[in-house]
């Protein structure tokens, strides 16, 4: 079967609303606090889990980088929360999420970050791994942690291809 | 009245554990995910809230530098909530925290990070506003969002002042 070619896309609070938050100050609203010291953006995003079965809880993942043109073999979902991944590291990071249909995954949208911008994808959504692109770098998570299952995994059976993308635009 | 003067110190998950969790990697177990391409440091600290009055939120707070040294005026605690404050830069800041003693303070503790270090602060545990001091910069905030109040502030009569420290450790 003939590969699909995806190259990614500028993340954006407008295209990736369906799927999640973007966590970034730009072109939110804020509102003082602390006389005046500081600015709140306020509640960017809710963490979402299921009451009575989970807690939400603070991890960090170290992920290694990929290399791109990448294939993209596997995309997962979590049933029961959602996922917040916060770098801590100016390094733009790819963000690839998909539609569900019939309990399967459509065809990924793959974006890029600009260095500045977190996710917080919502709780059932089709999404790839941690994907850094440039070092061995640091994420905060924040998820459910719970006694049950809350991870789904879809194995691709399409050739999906990863494109490098510019670095600048 | 002659005032109380204090210097900061450094961060550690040990001196801080009573009143929360320091959320770094350093010296904390992990384990490998993604095929190897990522280790997980697990439940760093929970996130904590009443349940049914308040759902946990993710907002940003871009915090103005404060000078040292520096009058301690007020101290305020969240008693339906846990609050972390993750930097999203790599500048050190004051943690301020308290024990309680009858409803108030005791003499507080002042901390500074390492420049790597985010802070889970536990649930009605008297601590300081956010405090940089070296620019301003953005932190993650975690807390609770509810319609019910979740503020309790203790205005200072003793005269403290936090005393500079030197950069390198």
């Amino acid at each position: 079967m003939k590969p699909i070619s995806i190259i990614p896309v500028p993340l954006s609070q407008y295209e990736f609303a369906e799927f999640g938050d973007v966590l970034e100050t730009e072109k939110r609203d804020s509102f003082p606090i602390n006389k005046g010291m500081c600015r709140r953006y306020d509640r960017l995003s809710d963490v979402t889990f299921d009451n009575g079965i989970g807690t939400p809880s603070i991890s960090i993942f170290r992920g290694k980088p990929y290399k791109l043109p990448l294939q993209l073999k596997l995309l997962e979902r979590h049933p029961f929360g959602s996922q917040a991944f916060i770098p801590l590291h100016s390094n733009p990071f790819l963000v690839i999420v998909a539609e569900d249909m019939n309990e399967e995954p459509l065809l990924p949208k793959v974006f890029f970050t600009n260095g500045h911008q977190g996710i917080n994808i919502k709780k059932n959504t089709w999404h790839g791994v941690l994907t850094p692109l440039f070092n061995e770098c640091n994420f905060v998570v924040i998820d459910r942690i719970g006694t049950t299952s809350n991870l789904e995994e879809f194995i691709l059976t399409q050739n999906i291809i990863i494109e490098a993308f510019p670095k600048k635009v």
